[in-house]
């Protein structure tokens, strides 16, 4: 499978989960009506695949593998609404589209997310699994990801760093957090779901999503000022205009291109050993230091 | 024990446990802060003093039972920081002090939020913990109490219905999703915490968690139109002015607190059989509809 197939699997399975599971307690409502539009509104669904290419290094993808990919999915999507909130970024467009909050309203928006928030802890204790500890497991992995020690203290230190000058040690910091953290939980759950627990796997495989997890931002930034609005989806030059450090700004457009490089070999080296099951992992790491939107 | 001293063995045994897992990951930073500020706000700790009231019908309070005590009052107080956001209820003052997002700013107020509703998810997944079916159990009480199958639903037709008449029935609609729906998982969950599986048992509690839920809410009502801003804590007729529904709206002053008092017998009734060991639920019931602020 290429990247665009294992892609299209990835994203058809999450999106079925996530419609199914959606679709348990009828009638859709204006909250469903939001939370479906800031879940489905055209992500690539990078956590979820990265969830499902690690889960099949080892053997099938599973049930749990489905909940951690939606789950995963559903933080993201309510981290985005709240993020994008007139006091966060205050962000009209996102992927072309109006934000949550434009589309509705901000109250319905704040909810919108904060349901999502819950419904990703409901993916993962649904009574119909029977492996209460793999689920706890994951439970785990994902509240410390995406809480108070993870991507909730990203936002907070990028939101103390508007207007500041940064140093590449506080930018590195508070992308570890921000998003680094939820990639590297994709990554682990994948794994979790199946049952792997040996601690040198885990590690090579965290080492993989803490690599790309920091590439995908630092190409972020390098796209932000070398791509258009329209490729793009949002305001050309958002990230700088907001006075917001970046890695071109502080290392120049070569060597954040670099930096992106390097980070990208890192994390094709610890994937290598799994051989050919790992080429949808190598094939995502291209594509994120690739991508020009 | 009458009800202070239950009151004061409830607050302080939950106040420890808070305090103690809030500090687990030093150091303190806003974002911690702003957790602490709204967790520890003087809050009457109405729904811990239910759970460890309703463990203690059947053994001593555990572990399980400081964590579902804890859990719940962390979706609580995320859900009034959110609540009370310039989009939501604008409100400057709860319990006679700044809002969150007056204290700190919006957009923090946004992110302590967020952070104490994965708190809760965290406090229950605890890995100190050797009992993963009756984590996950809990889990589950408290998503569906809080999600989109409860709370915020809640919240949702009580945004819907600003400048609007409500029948009772939607009154009580709204009401038993966005405070009902939290009190009876803080019923639920202490029951669940000692290992009480009964099917009747917890119907009974349950009913009782619903009927003093509502009775809540009734007496808040009366509360707003009878009592003065000091005594308040908020500005007085905040929710009469807001053009909220309310029940003496609907069912004169009389009519209404005829109702709370009706649900305050079904209450009592529910819990009686249980002897003197129900000594505290009754008295919160009796509490309840006391109250005048």
């Amino acid at each position: 499978m290429n990247l665009e197939q294992f892609s299209q699997y990835a994203c058809e399975r999450v999106n079925r989960y996530l419609d199914d599971a959606l679709s348990e307690y009828e009638p859709a409502d204006r909250l469903q009506e939001a939370m479906r539009y800031s879940l489905f509104n055209g992500g690539k669904r990078v956590r979820p695949m990265l969830t499902y290419a690690v889960a099949q290094l080892f053997s099938e993808a599973n049930e749990l593998t489905d909940a951690s990919a939606a789950a995963v999915e559903s933080i993201h999507a309510y981290s985005l609404i709240h993020d994008d909130l007139p006091a966060m970024d205050d962000d009209d467009l996102r992927r072309g589209k109006p934000t949550c909050h434009i589309q509705y309203d901000e109250a319905t928006a704040i909810l919108a997310g904060d349901a999502l928030q819950t419904f990703a802890f409901e993916l993962l204790s649904r009574p119909s699994f029977t492996q209460p500890s793999m689920q706890l497991a994951l439970i785990q992995t994902l509240h410390t990801a995406s809480g108070r020690h993870g991507m909730i203290t990203g936002q907070m230190i990028d939101l103390s760093n508007v207007d500041k000058s940064m140093s590449l040690a506080e930018l590195e910091l508070m992308h570890r957090h921000k998003t680094g953290a939820l990639i590297r939980a994709a990554v682990k759950m994948g794994a979790q779901s199946v049952g792997v627990s040996d601690t040198e796997t885990l590690a090579a495989l965290d080492a993989y999503a803490s690599a790309i997890g920091l590439a995908f931002q630092v190409q972020d930034d390098i796209i932000d000022i070398t791509s258009d609005t329209e490729t793009l989806g949002k305001t050309q030059f958002s990230d700088a205009d907001a006075n917001k450090p970046t890695y071109p700004k502080l290392l120049g457009l070569e060597g954040a291109k670099a930096l992106a490089k390097r980070l990208h070999d890192e994390a094709v080296a610890q994937v290598e050993p799994f051989g050919p099951k790992a080429e949808p992992l190598v094939e995502l790491a291209n594509y994120i230091i690739a991508r020009n939107h």
